[in-house]
């Protein structure tokens, strides 16, 4: 493996397919959203990609059982719908600038094996503030934008970087005339943010006209909100016995001199 | 795209083409010199260079529409004169040291294809100073040199290093029998400067005996100018502050202990 | 040489070969490990790998003489058991992402090549305990895990991830249709740990069925466990001294000011 | 140029050739040496190394002339003795890992077309002292070894590691046949060290049984231990204003607070 490879484990007839992208970034906002879908989806593995570019370690499983840093490609079949899907979502991205690039148009060619005419990037942005979070767009076209703003995301403001996969993809895809539209949740992105994600869903489902149940997401949401809480609490009792050590080992020090 | 790539928009036909080449460096001197040139001379886009060297972000434009990082090549055919021009500015330098080679030498691949026969870079030169910036000079044949000192450009100290690509040019061109010249204004290199631009243009055009009406920077450069000392009032401020917090701080503690 | 490679010194005939995997690591428990069976059983070199990915520069031998980094394969005849061994240690790791991948997989190349079934790596688990050290197994199949379990090794937890080569190996191996175990043992890692080691060669041995006679690491523990006691003394002695420092170097400058 | 490369710039005939490698490191010991040889022979040059593993910037030359960053080979031929001299040093070292591997490979495959048999690589080796430099020698072979010695080296320690292009083309070596030897001179190594360089030349010179007035280089080791001296003053001085200006700092902010 010199280079980043697709492995497929079976080959699957889509209509239509839609990627949507969502790997580890600003608030993890993009993999909690996919993962939420794969799960309540019931969407199935078909391939994934390993990397030279992904950090050099593995990870301990249930049962000790290992593996490699990978992505991985899923797939729902849409019944009611035009759509089928293809999810995609990972452990990390890639560590180097040409990595970055690498797995990016690696995971463009995969979508262009599929006929994949959109390919929707999920992630964070980074704002202060404890509002319900917005929903920010860019895309490669003027239609896709129009899509997404209709769901009630918000345009991007200008001049604002998107960094790593979620963006390259935006980047690429117009070279293979495939669109990309792009969905930031607003999130502090310190912690994990589930409420972002659930807003990046809300748009994202509206947009694709599919149904599917949210609430699942609220106990996390709960979760993290307490976590934020407890952690605050934390680090001003840290600051403050660390202020107190500091004092008292300057005391110390007076007896030595 | 495993390598830097150059896409052509059009094919033209070009007399005697000079080529100026302007990326954003120390005081953004070269990019704010080629950008006022384009947009005063109507210069067409017609190809860019893409690469896995550039940072592994995407930029949102007006509209929410978004594009990858890159270099442009723009053509100016010169009614009046002997050289069209072929102006090269972008976004970014490469970020590695591979990289920058790399896009050195397309860029050089690019002016062969064109038959060009002599290369400018433009950057900033670092100067504590706050007079007239001058234009400081080196070359890869006497010959050239000499025209840009009789356009009041001075002669580069010796052992001065030139970096980036504006410097990788002038190596990388006597291997293809390409003459090159380096043009770098004096400035601080703290902020974008457009007095120091101002001053490469006005030997570059001399050199080039191209007339273009530099009075639309003036205005650039007050702006710049004012916000310079507003942001030294700032840095001040800042300063200061800091040093209260400090003493307020350490008052609280005392309290405490 | 730009790519890492495999240099044969002889081409042996091996009867089920396991190979077993100890280079530089936490506490270096892998390759004291790996050291110590080569020297009691008395393999024999047979290969050796060299890479541009290994840190760059050589190191001199007794009397004077020079070699490159690198690993090396020993091979072991079993007389009296199913499986021969190969036994891979060597300098250090590769210095880079892609060079860890790249290692790990030439070391698989090697594996096939000589129709090894099972990969056995070996390294350090950090704990902050100074009891007898427990080792963590984690591999490829459940089968093997058995296999560990049985010889006294202790599952690991789920999540933690298990760095460079060790780790990578486990991850590539399945690729190719061989098996891997990775059998950790508990160690502080601030220093050579041979106590962590032979905790770890306990597991092996038994794991493996050979009787290797350990009790020549004992003086080494020993003269670990000195050694530890005597930097923490040195280290709690320069500290009292910085403060000592400081303080009379404050009251210089009092006379100054 | 996407791959370090030798630029022949004629061909010669040599007899006997042995080559001769300084590049800038620790107190310039082995550029020194290699560029007051080259002088006092008055060696021609016939061939350089360019590469995208040297830094990113060019140098400005007398007359504002401009040169990539390049390493060059000279030749010396030798009428009175056996072997004819390929001399080589350069302006940098590489600046990536797989670069310094990649142009210790290229020399030699420059010295196999010469049929070079035996390459010197001179360098310094850091040592507190001040008494006279004594010349620290490793070697691919026993025989060369020994002719160094001879030459009143003396055998290097047992491991220590010999860093960049000086200790990898004494790896690497062996792989093509060739013999090679490391002489390093004692320096502190803070500033351009010619006393350093000085022993090591009286050491290779004896054992290239080569006459050359070593002389010259008397003004520079005097130069070089005024500067020292210099520096050392500049450094005290520095560090006491540094404190005074802290204290007087600390008074204005109590005016504040």
């Amino acid at each position: 493996m010199k280079e980043t490879m697709i492995k497929e484990l079976t080959k699957v007839e889509l209509k239509n397919p839609v990627m949507i992208e969502g790997l580890p970034g600003l608030g993890l906002v993009g993999k909690i959203a996919v993962r939420y879908l794969i799960r309540r989806l019931g969407a199935q593995k078909f391939a994934y990609i390993i990397s030279p570019h992904f950090p050099y370690f593995v990870l301990v499983n249930k049962k000790g059982s290992v593996r490699l840093l990978r992505g991985i490609f899923y797939f729902w079949r849409n019944e009611k719908g035009e759509n089928d899907l293809i999810l995609f979502t990972g452990d990390s991205q890639a560590q180097t600038i040409e990595g970055q690039y690498e797995i990016s148009n690696k995971i463009l060619d995969f979508a262009e094996q599929y006929n994949v005419k959109l390919v929707i990037t999920l992630g964070g942005y980074r704002v202060e503030t404890k509002e319900k979070p917005k929903v920010i767009a860019s895309a490669t076209s003027r239609t896709v934008l129009e899509r997404a703003l209709k769901a009630n995301a918000i345009i991007s403001p200008m001049g604002s970087p998107i960094v790593g996969t979620a963006g390259l993809i935006l980047g690429l895809a117009p070279l293979r005339n495939i669109d990309a539209l792009c969905l930031l949740g607003e999130t502090r992105g310190y912690l994990p943010d589930p409420k972002a994600a659930k807003s990046v869903l809300e748009v994202l489902l509206k947009l694709l006209n599919i149904n599917v149940d949210l609430s699942g997401m609220d106990e996390a949401i709960i979760k993290a909100e307490s976590m934020v809480a407890r952690l605050q609490k934390v680090e001003e009792r840290r600051i403050l016995q660390e202020e107190l050590m500091r004092r008292s080992e300057d005391k110390k020090i007076t007896y030595i001199s």
